[in-house]
């Protein structure tokens, strides 16, 4: 068992209907790991297709862990920054219109900036106008 | 202007139709920084569904580190590990259960499977069969 692996719990989480933390576990830890690689696949490959160069780590990996720092310090909700954070439509819009151009689909940029929109909401950064405008933009 | 933003090309690259270079690398930027931040939220809340704990970044953060270590040191295509590298359907299925049964939506997970698809694909470690299966699972 790695060591990052929790005690099994005494009794099931309520809000758990099946108790598989196994398949929990495992998921969210391949989440962390290789779901994180895809994100930088996908920044990679817009980063290429708008000619800005190979879709090499290097330009990406300092961004990832300065953000990862920032979020060990100050919690995921503090650590959010971009568009969705800011409550900035305008910007959020030209990033989809990006991935298009970009040939790319749009469904990660989707589902990763309807997590930020949570971030930023736990955080009280967001107004209710504001949350409005950008769940507009994205479902 | 950051570090990290590339000189100015000197024409559109073809591929791109309407150049929007800032709009490419502050959406790429964005991913490999909040879109990070936004995947490992995804990973505390199934962890904390799950009834692991509390949706603490503190197990997850040492799994991206290393993950990053690794793709800096291979490559994304050969970093990347999980059931869809590994072409393992089954456990990909109890992937999407454990979501399922934590009352989290699935279109994150699936978005960045797919991602991990494609980068599984590059490397050459999926037969078309396992490709096949995999994808029958994802959309």
């Amino acid at each position: 068992m790695p060591t990052w692996a929790p005690a099994r719990p005494a009794s099931p989480a309520s809000s758990f209907s099946g108790w598989k933390p196994a398949a929990a576990y495992h998921a969210a830890a391949n989440l962390a790991a290789s779901g994180v690689l895809a994100v930088l696949a996908e920044a990679g490959a817009l980063w290429s297709a708008a000619g800005l160069g190979n879709a090499s780590l290097q330009p990406l990996l300092p961004l990832t862990r300065g953000a990862l720092d920032t979020a060990a310090a100050r919690g995921l909700p503090g650590a959010v920054s971009g568009p969705v954070a800011r409550g900035d439509t305008g910007v959020l819009a030209r990033h989809l219109d990006a991935m298009h151009a970009a040939g790319l689909p749009d469904d990660l940029l989707r589902a990763l900036a309807l997590r930020q929109l949570a971030l930023a909401e736990t955080a009280g950064r967001l107004d209710a106008a504001q949350t409005s405008a950008l769940r507009a933009l994205l479902v």
